[in-house]
């Protein structure tokens, strides 16, 4: 990003932003979650003018202890099989992101797997396997203080990475069979939900699968019930105890994002439960996240509405990868391009509404 | 994307794509009204590997008489600056266009106003001028027979040559200042809406605006309430009662689409009235229309509703033009490409769910 030019003094970029929405030459507010999205952009990246030609997804990937007990419709070796079609090109999310322009990076962070010989020289691809997959948490934590610092920073170090490589936009992704059991319990600590009410049917269990998977997350909630009330360290506490290694690093993303104000956009019914993790973390990073759809996954429209916020899209899918990001993303530069690109109602020598008579004169694009 | 194997003849190309789909890498279904609406496409240019790369917005302008009453917060006068804002680029749908890799063509199907001396040859500009402007519907007749075939005709050949040019979907758009009073006009007549649930703000009108325009729909329908029942005239009846050329022309253009089986992106509030007038006069139309986005303009939803489709996006735009077309064009081509790009659980060598074990072999893409 360049430097940014002096902005006049007057109001916030957020009020200044909007300002310049309603000099186009368009109807106020008649391009919707457009405009708010484009002045979010411009609170963020602190310019009139935001910019989100570059473009990445990350997609983490972690096994999960639980799929033990049968919760999935795929063996958990599809984690690592995953992996491999994300690095070969052929997955969902390697089609959406070449369709958007959209940069993937895959990175381990705790598949239950050996990798071929050679693969840790793949270009955008990173091992920071944390450990062979989470612990069984019907039994145990899923993971240790220290495992769950390291998948944090391995979220934190992409953030880090994207910025360095001058990226305006980052989307998460992650695969791992069993995390919707994992992402379900985190809903339940977190936010109070029911496990009847969290749990789905993922990647497509049956009716008995279904009633199963409740069993666990009940049984996962009743083996980590907290003994004293856990006020700030909820966060913390339940992705430790319930969570992912994929889910503490797209946590890990957030609160860097924040840090460094990078626009986020988070995914699905996985993502939002690193998101809402990382809201208990920091409340303020709540501030750089756009939600990008709501999942077919039977929670994630009470997760969303729980945590207050709208998502862009609407499609019915259901698979993760980061797919939803991805396709957001398109609507997400297109705010920005609004905001930059758009000619005024001066500019264009076209007649304002006789409502709006006399306005002042027009806010410009930096 | 390499050379595909031959296709098994069993089945229409619908229910093959359906088949396709389900052997990619993810669990079926969970990609959603992507994988709906790759379907259909399979469907209309009937081939398992549908390509929507060439893709282009025709965004038809003209005026409307009914302005002499006071309908809009803004002057008549406006939809020619706006044909000129947008062959000079400026106007939101230029902006998404870009942003989507959309050719834009304007054409002028009865604007009233002058064009400055040499703006004909403004490249991907047609001047099909019908008449300057409609007439006063509260008085008479928006058109005359001829000059509704006139208009949809200018539809009809941008079709024809949207498919000569190699375009593979074809996104419309309008611009009319008054044109939300004429479409309400044509939902009432069309689908049987009370004036009072068609008519909303339009452009942004006031609270008194609002209840004069309902008032002047109310008068159209008195004007134009038909002697006998209208039967299988309905839709060209209507048509030229109440509506509008921009109007007409985008019937033309579903009309020609469908049977060219070219795939059509249908906008907002205006040009889902063209859709509802093209349905009456050839229900088999509405096999290739995609419905881009549901407006904000109040009534648009209930007319989206009683058309029995559901839209791909809801992002409360309600400025027309084309721009929700333009932004639901990228999901369409998102979808074509899933069919076509995605590996397969063969081709990428991943375990298949244990429900689908010993499934056929794969489907594979053209």
């Amino acid at each position: 990003m360049s430097v940014a030019p002096a902005i006049p003094a007057n109001g916030s970029l957020e009020e200044r932003a909007r300002r310049a929405l309603d000099q186009k030459t368009k109807p106020p507010g008649s391009l919707g979650v457009l405009e708010e999205v484009a002045v979010r952009l411009a609170g963020i990246q602190q310019t009139l003018a935001p910019v989100l030609s570059v473009k990445r997804l990350c997609v983490f990937a972690g096994s999960h202890g639980i799929t033990a007990e049968g919760v999935s419709a795929y063996p958990g070796s599809v984690t690592a099989q995953m992996v491999l079609n994300f690095l070969a090109g052929g997955a969902a999310i390697n089609v959406l992101a070449r369709h958007g322009n959209i940069g993937v990076h895959v990175i381990d962070v705790g598949v239950d797997g050996e990798w071929p010989a050679g693969l840790e020289n793949t270009p955008h691809f990173f091992i920071r396997k944390v450990r062979a997959g989470t612990r069984n948490t019907l039994r145990e934590p899923a993971m240790t203080s220290a495992e769950c610092d390291q998948a944090l920073e391995a979220g934190r170090e992409q953030v880090r990475q994207a910025v360095a490589d001058g990226v305006q936009v980052l989307g998460l992704g992650e695969m791992g069979i069993g995390n919707t059991t994992a992402a379900a319990a985190l809903y339940c600590g977190l936010l109070g939900f029911d496990p009847v009410a969290a749990v789905g049917r993922g990647t497509g269990v049956s009716e008995a699968g279904l009633r199963r998977k409740v069993e666990v997350v009940e049984g996962i909630l009743r083996r980590h019930a907290p003994g004293d009330a856990l006020g700030e360290g909820a966060g913390r506490y339940w992705l430790e105890s319930v969570g992912g290694y994929e889910m503490a690093a797209m946590t890990g993303c957030i609160l860097e994002a924040r840090a460094l104000r990078l626009p986020v956009v988070v995914d699905g019914f996985i993502s939002t439960a690193a998101a809402a993790a990382a809201f208990d973390l920091d409340p303020a990073s709540r501030e750089v996240c756009f939600f990008s759809h709501r999942s077919e996954e039977a929670a994630h429209g009470a997760a969303l509405k729980a945590l207050r916020v709208e998502p862009l899209l609407d499609l019915k899918m259901r698979l993760g990868e980061g797919t939803g990001a991805a396709l957001a993303m398109h609507v997400l530069e297109a705010a920005a391009k609004i905001l930059c690109e758009m000619a005024t109602f001066e500019s264009a020598g076209v007649s304002d509404a006789a409502e709006a008579a006399g306005a002042s004169s027009p806010a410009a694009c930096l």
